[in-house]
């Protein structure tokens, strides 16, 4: 907790740039800002709300003269640790809630960074443009925090992550000066990719004002959507190879087991068949026929086609919304983010069970079956020393699997302070020993003070 | 001219790596060494072809010791001068030959740098896959090449360029030693993404050894092909503004003048209806009907479907190799690549005329309409200092006209030696300093000694 004449003396600092009003320093004004929606905690020393990249230019002057941490935040949706940190300077990015530009031409969108997701896809459909990347928390999560993230999500199977989606950003560096990266153009090969460099980095190289969105028009024939059922989880995964092994290309491919179908029927109300295993798929009308045939071949039990768009719609929220329900279970949750070669679909879920089953945990488990990245949530007991425990050697488990296999420790929710150590045995045991120094190297290039987002990540690694 | 005791000293030392059949130093084996495509010339002082990245890696330590420049070099296709340097040693990567692996689950391909992309692509077609970015020099370029260059290509306009589609590299670093980035999976969140700074780094950051790229399945129906012609650049250029605007998604779009077709009538003897401008034009059959409305509308003349697969194949192959047929017509050419906002389309096509004009320059133009990207040749005599002097004014002309409207002075061909004063210009009126100042630090930490393919781009600027 850093001292009350110090936080003061940064508010004074503050004020005058943002305005009093945007200085939060009262301890139940911070308590927003203290954990992340993980549950990862610490305690700010100051939130401050700039509205414009000037601004965060000279807040970070501030923070670079007196040595302070800070911490870029948007809804604060991270699953690591990544936007909470003791003593720092948050930096509350909302205020930078505008939609620029939508061109219907050279099909981009340009936003600040505090614009949610979901109300970007609701300004674009009204063109008739969509936004692809759709993490689970796009109802809060911002574009910032999915740059900083490079954020995965459900439509991603089809469509990729974040980084297939940004061609230019507005960043202001460490030393408070501001930068364009990228051209919003189809093409640019002007300089190296210092686009690339920043999505994913969590905070830790820069921070994003804006961006320039690619964006796609919506489909004019829209997906058939279902539910696919199984008795049992290999049997969905060995269903997922087949259709891959066939070039059945899905446009959304996620699991469901009962315990999380169980989780959100109560919480939702919903009355989803409360099967082993659940398949929400999207497909192309003409590939529908032989995706039922490659299903039930592998002993699917029941199809249920979305009656209408608005029960398409429902299965979609419902799924989307499934980790908060799964959240309410236990005091204590870790989402797990593995990703694995989609040729050890079925094998990695027989594992989870198996995991599950020897620490004695619950473990309700959903996600993106057609990228391989299924999240086992791990419950435990916040209070029980044994049963957190517990919960950290399933993790384990899972994650040496992955990199034993040619996986990784992480496919959407990124590093943060969570995977510090499991990321190095990664690069270690992938090759990577190098690419590690590098990193650390344009760490210190970036942020040589190392006030962004510091002790996290690479530089932690 | 490196001292030939240089030369044979470095000869001596490469030798017992690589096996002295593999080391040239005779100045008749050099000479297909010393140009590119574009006929950027310069005398490397030895050419070593290795065969493993532990090669590359001894090869890189005598380098460094001797402070002596390497240059990374495929098929030597660039048209920047971006793989040829006077007193190099030119790692010649063609030995690294081997497609490694087709993974039909994962859908990728672990492929070695020297694998020429047509090669590629014929295997990937006997297991139902293609690799969309598709140089028009894919018949002779390396994927190691399109990775440096970034490259894009004819079907970009609907897939994007190379930085779309490589999931993992193997490099050997200036130090000598190599290097997994990325990881070849579908989502991955370990770390900074260094993949994608080194596509397009020019062979300025490491020499890439090997890629997983990833791959789609062959679309099961194929696509409409088309040609449209119309009686002047612009009625084209607006034709493409507004199938964007109405979101017709093209798989092709490409631009042919008709110097240009009557360069390609002459050199491979077909007869395409020689028109002032020509469209070469893929659609999903859907949207046919609608796109045809659109390009008559704007006074299109003429359509002229493929009447078979043999027919389409054809179109693309003569638009492929256009480059080859202008090239033979004037002793000098520089191929343009700047890239605009396609809403300028109409204006840029018409500035090119007006530029040429202006010039007194022959100018055929081609390219990838479909993504702004639309490249004059520049014809001048190499033999006139007038006749040189009016080809670079034009090319300065047209870049600069592209960096007030927002766009870039290289699509897809890249900076090498020849646009970096136009890149530094570019930056600078961006807003991109700094990012200038941090791509020079990221330089400096790959390569502290300045081996790597030194004095060009990001070094240069």
């Amino acid at each position: 907790m850093p001292a009350r004449s110090r936080v003061l003396g940064l508010a004074s600092e503050l004020g005058p740039i943002v305005g009093a009003e945007n200085v939060l320093t009262e301890s139940s004004a911070l308590e927003a800002f203290r954990k992340d929606m993980a549950d990862f905690e610490a305690t700010p020393a100051v939130v401050a709300r700039p509205s414009t990249e000037e601004q965060v230019g000279r807040i970070l002057d501030v923070a670079s003269r007196r040595r302070v941490p800070v911490v870029a935040r948007g809804a604060g949706t991270s699953l690591t640790g990544a936007v909470v940190l003791d003593g720092a300077i948050i930096l509350d990015m909302q205020r930078f809630n505008r939609i620029l530009k939508i061109d219907p031409v050279n099909w981009y969108v340009q936003v600040q960074a505090g614009v949610v997701l979901d109300d970007l896809n609701q300004a674009l459909r009204k063109e008739g443009f969509f936004f692809p990347p759709d993490p689970a928390s796009s109802f809060l999560c911002t574009v910032g925090g999915a740059i900083a993230e490079s954020s995965g999500g459900m439509r991603c199977v089809r469509y990729g992550t974040m980084r297939d989606w940004v061609l230019a950003l507005r960043v202001v560096l460490a030393n408070g000066r501001s930068v364009t990266l990228g051209e919003p153009l189809a093409k640019n090969r002007v300089g190296y990719d210092l686009v690339h460099l920043m999505i994913g980095s969590e905070g830790t190289l820069g921070v994003v004002t804006e961006a320039h969105l690619k964006i796609l028009p919506v489909p004019s024939v829209p997906f058939v959507r279902m539910l696919v059922t199984f008795d049992d989880w290999p049997s969905a995964g060995r269903a997922i190879q087949e259709l891959r092994r066939r070039q059945v290309m899905a446009n959304l491919m996620e699991f469901m087991d009962r315990e999380t179908v169980l989780a959100v029927n109560a919480a939702f109300h919903t009355n989803f068949e409360e099967a082993e295993a659940t398949l929400l798929v999207d497909l192309d009308e003409p590939l529908v026929d032989v995706a039922e045939a490659i299903f039930r071949a592998h002993g699917a039990r029941r199809f249920s086609r979305a009656a209408n768009e608005a029960e398409a719609e429902r299965f979609y929220t419902v799924r989307s919304h499934a980790y908060l329900a799964v959240k309410e279970l236990a005091s204590g949750v870790q989402i797990e983010d593995v990703t694995i070669p989609i040729d050890r679909l079925a094998e990695y879920l027989a594992l989870v069970k198996e995991v599950a089953t020897r620490h004695g945990l619950r473990m309700p488990t959903l996600g993106h079956a057609g990228d391989g990245n299924v999240h086992p949530t791990i419950l435990f007991d916040r209070t029980d020393s044994a049963s957190r425990a517990a919960a950290t050697a399933a993790s384990q488990d899972l994650c040496r699997y992955a990199i034993r296999v040619g996986g990784t420790i992480t496919g959407e929710h990124g590093v943060g302070v969570q995977k510090v150590a499991l990321m190095r045995e990664q690069m270690h045991a992938h090759g990577a020993e190098e690419a590690l120094r590098l990193m650390k190297g344009i760490k210190q290039l970036f942020d040589p003070k190392s006030i962004l987002n510091p002790g996290k990540y690479v530089e932690a690694a």
